[in-house]
Parts: structure tokens; C-alpha cells; sequence
């Protein structure tokens, strides 16, 4: 992984780690939106909105569309594939993680049921 | 999503928002070490390496084994989990868009390929 990737996964990470920038994310998936449309569900003023949006330009998560009245928003792809498949990584590590904790879970129910089979004869 | 798993993931994000972090998490997917281990790789001291790690630990990431002397340190599948879920939603919009991006690149070749042939006739 080079440098530029690397900072780019900063970014990503460190934008990604605020609720209400991943709620602006999540609306701009179903298509792009102005700065008034994303304040619109947020009870945030359109400053602190901007600043948001603002770091999220920064990691290039969005863009700015080129209507000079809307300057509409929208959801950029890389940056979210960069940092999916920098976790898809570990998805290996803690599947097998949550299969042995199955493993154990099922021991105990069954060790749980016999022994109310035992306590009830 | 209730608000502890949102500050979870604010958390998690935050903490694999650092080359350094994602590096010693990278080392930990492949068995636990101790803070000497971990700082060995890095130009690092340990003080600037225990403070990364207070990060990862206090996101989830990582936990701090019972051995007294080693007390190794584990990578935690919870937090890394949550982050890819959360990830996962957006996988098919940008494989949507990588797609209509093939798509466009595809259609530039031809028209290039067109265009080579007849220069050539």
C-alpha cells in the first residue's frame, strides 16, 4: 500500500467516525442532495452541516456537482471501496471468531438441557 | 441502531483512522503480542505505542490478555465486525458505479479502436 492510499484511508476512517456524517452518507446512497436538503433532517445549523460536509470532501466520500445554484452533493465511490476492502481483510479473523463462540454457546446449551433433564427426573 | 453501537462505530473508526493503528491490528489478525513485540517494527517508543494501543483498546479492537507479566495484547472481532456491517450497505452502489465506470471505458476503447483502423485505412 502506498502513501497516498494510506492517508486516504486516514481520511476515510476519520470521517467516517461521526454519526452525523454517516447519516449524510447514508442519504446522499440514494441519490444527491443541496447543503439545505442535507441540513433538512438534522437539528443542526447550515454552518455546522457545511463543516461536516466539508471533511467529508476532504476524504473525497462526496463531491460537488457542477450546478453553480445547487451545488448539489454526492457520494463518491472509492473511498468507501478503499476502506471496505481494507476491513474485508479480517473478515476471515472474526467470522472464525464468532463460529467458535457458536461452538461454545451450543455446548452450553446442550450441558444447560441436560442437566434440567436430570433435575427433572 | 441504538446509540451505544453508533458510538461503538464512531469509536472503531476513529481508531483505524491511523497507518500505525491499522498496522498493529494487522500484526494482532495473525496471533497476540506484547507491547514489546508490537512496538519492535515501528520506529517507535513504547510510550508513543501504549498510547495507540489505550485507542484501539478503548474502541473495542483490541483487549489486554490476564498473563500478569506479558499481559499480550488480542485483536477483538466485535468492533471490526460492526465497522464492515456498517460498510457492507454501501457495497452496491459502488459496484454500481465501477460498472458504469467498465462500461464507459469500454465504449472510449472501442471508439479509440474505431478510430486507430481508420487512420490506418
Amino acid at each position: 500500500m502506498n502513501a497516498q492510499s494510506k492517508s486516504e484511508l486516514d481520511a476515510a476512517f476519520a470521517a467516517l467516525a461521526d454519526p452525523t456524517r454517516r447519516a449524510i452518507l447514508a442519504r446522499l446512497a440514494s441519490g444527491e442532495a443541496t447543503v439545505l436538503e442535507l441540513a433538512r433532517p438534522f437539528a443542526m445549523s447550515q454552518p455546522a452541516i457545511s463543516k461536516h460536509l466539508q471533511v467529508l470532501e476532504r476524504a473525497g466520500l462526496i463531491s460537488v456537482g457542477r450546478e453553480a445554484q445547487r451545488r448539489p452533493r454526492r457520494l463518491e465511490a472509492r473511498p468507501l471501496a478503499g476502506a471496505t476492502a481494507w476491513l474485508e481483510q479480517y473478515r476471515q479473523f472474526w467470522e472464525r471468531r464468532f463460529q467458535r463462540l457458536d461452538v461454545v454457546l451450543a455446548g452450553m446449551k446442550t450441558k444447560q438441557k441436560k442437566r434440567t433433564r436430570i433435575n427433572s427426573i
